[in-house]
């Protein structure tokens, strides 16, 4: 994607750092960040310098080439440690476990096969994504108003994006779109990260506060959902960002299309149903406490709830097979149930 | 209620002065302020130093008195443009036109007269909330863990509140109760209000983005939710605060009780349904900027939105009848119909 005239991917790897857009500064300061060992890349991924499902998959990735490049070869105990430490910045993504996996199988061979590896993980992750863009572009009219939750964008992925890159693409063939982004409190992902996104793209959109979704879609002001994932089971539940299982069951409600976009690298065999996702639990303070930039520009943190106060903050949900109208993956759009999905993962690991 | 060990009512009257709890300035300071004019008070009500349903209405009806107040009987236009002015300061909450309406009829008489019927207003306001608690108690089974939207607490009546008075009984009693308190952005009434509330009662609570509210109920972690109401129309329907129709729609599906509290003055019989009635649509700066205390304890207003980015910011929405599994009233707990509104508000007047 292009910022300031420059072309750049969310995050990628040079000698043996891996760099990445600071997505913690966003959308007040474009900085690159370089993590210089596999502990700074888990880091990154723990705080969420870099974060989207895409992303992450790919840090995780570049995480596990970097601790194979940092040894000789038979320090298997340093693989074995560097290989959990990973999977454990953050539970809930899938592509974070399948891209570890994969490197961490190839680096047995060799670092440099670890190397190839990962990049042939960012490549996919690249190509999947216009794919997706392709197909979910089929799926919006001319005049469509679009709400998205969160961001799943190309600062999700490694470029491109899942649930906005149909709407890249379709403002870019000249229809006539307009987007409504949820803020996605704690964190503001969508006033923060989708809004950047689609300002840079010259996407009409406007930020609406999470609790305006249902208001709006109830005043026929939406035509049709997309959203991410972090994990689809095998029977079709989807783990996305909190909040997404309240817009499903509206949209429902609502007769409003509800459309998840997500590669292949999202989706999760093992997994028969969504209640056993593993939903990470981040810190309250991400409730209690905003971040920002004051009237001199300069970055503040404030507390926004009452002092002494406590908050829950639960970052997934998982929201049922039966509310999704469809699956765009880089193969078409596939139903959110066990036998679609298998055939879609069969058909695309005998292609890979 | 108790602040500081000190018994305050959200709002009163002090010779020509109103005098408010500052809800701008909460829950970080507790200050009174002083609208000195009918004009000043009308700039409160506006820029929410008092808000919320019933304080709106008891501060509408002190506007309406100082008018009185400060003119010699014969200035007719003056009254009317104040009426005009009062009336003009937030269009959504009923209880402000019911207060301007019962004080200006007064003051035909005398603005000692409108003095009368203004404090006949809050009292009224008062002893409706202590009866809402008592039913809306009646409820609460020991164990529940209640959900609530906004503020409806006793900052948004005079005293006592709405959804939350049944809470504080509950609670008063001895009961076993924890309480939900959605942040509800954009202007974070339930994270600053209700919070700040429910911490100097001493009863359980945490904060949840608005986010999580799907994902709590999905898990069985809701009893039952209460929330507020701005108006009434005559066939049930509700206006509250922006998100209660998500909460309520949600509840419905997973068969939650979703109980809306508020006295016969929120209900507006000249209103058939809620698509009737008019929602304010307030600044999007309340979207794209959040207030808070700084690490110094400093109050700082920041920019949460990507630059240039803009907002949508409708204030309430409208919860169709059929969401509503009753309303608490003083005279105990109705269905959210025609009929039964109707007997409620006739057995109301016979009485009053």
């Amino acid at each position: 994607m292009i910022v300031n005239n420059k072309t750049y991917q969310t995050i990628w790897m040079e000698g043996t750092s891996v760099k990445m857009i600071d997505q913690n500064r966003l959308p007040f300061e474009f900085e690159i960040h370089e993590s210089k060992t596999y502990q700074e890349t888990c880091e990154a991924i723990c705080n969420m310098t870099v974060r989207g499902a895409g992303a992450i998959g790919a840090a995780a990735a570049y995480a596990m080439v970097q601790a194979f490049m940092s040894i000789s070869s038979d320090a298997i105990d340093f693989i074995e440690r560097a290989r959990e430490k990973i999977k454990s910045t953050r539970p809930t993504a899938q592509n974070l476990f399948y891209a570890v996996d994969r490197v961490y199988a190839a680096g047995k061979i060799s670092p440099e096969q670890a190397k190839i590896e990962a990049l042939k993980i960012t490549v996919k992750d690249i190509e999947d994504c216009q794919t997706i863009g392709a197909y979910g572009d089929e799926l919006i009219r001319d005049g469509f108003r679009i709400l998205t939750h969160c961001n799943a964008g190309w600062l999700a992925f490694v470029d491109y994006g899942s649930a906005l890159a149909p709407i890249h693409i379709a403002h870019r063939k000249g229809k006539n779109i307009f987007v409504y982004v949820d803020e996605t409190r704690p964190r503001g992902q969508g006033a923060r990260l989708t809004a950047w996104e689609l300002q840079q793209a010259g996407v009409p959109f406007t930020v609406i506060a999470d609790n305006a979704g249902a208001s709006l879609m109830q005043a026929g002001k939406i035509d049709m959902i997309i959203v991410g994932a972090d994990r689809i089971a095998r029977n079709g539940d989807v783990a996305n960002k909190i909040g997404t299982l309240d817009r499903a069951i509206l949209a429902n409600v609502f007769k409003i299309p509800f459309y998840v976009a997500a590669p292949s690298s999202t989706f999760d065999l093992n997994c028969r149903k969504g209640t056993a996702i593993v939903i990470e639990e981040r810190s309250e303070d991400e409730v209690l406490f905003q971040e920002g930039i004051d009237r001199n520009g300069n970055k503040v943190r404030i507390r926004v709830c009452a002092p002494e106060a406590t908050a829950y903050n639960p970052a997934f949900d998982v929201t049922p097979a039966k509310y999704i109208s469809g699956i765009i993956t880089e193969k078409g759009i596939i139903k959110a149930n066990e036998k679609s999905i298998k055939a879609f993962l069969k058909e695309q690991k005998a292609q890979s």
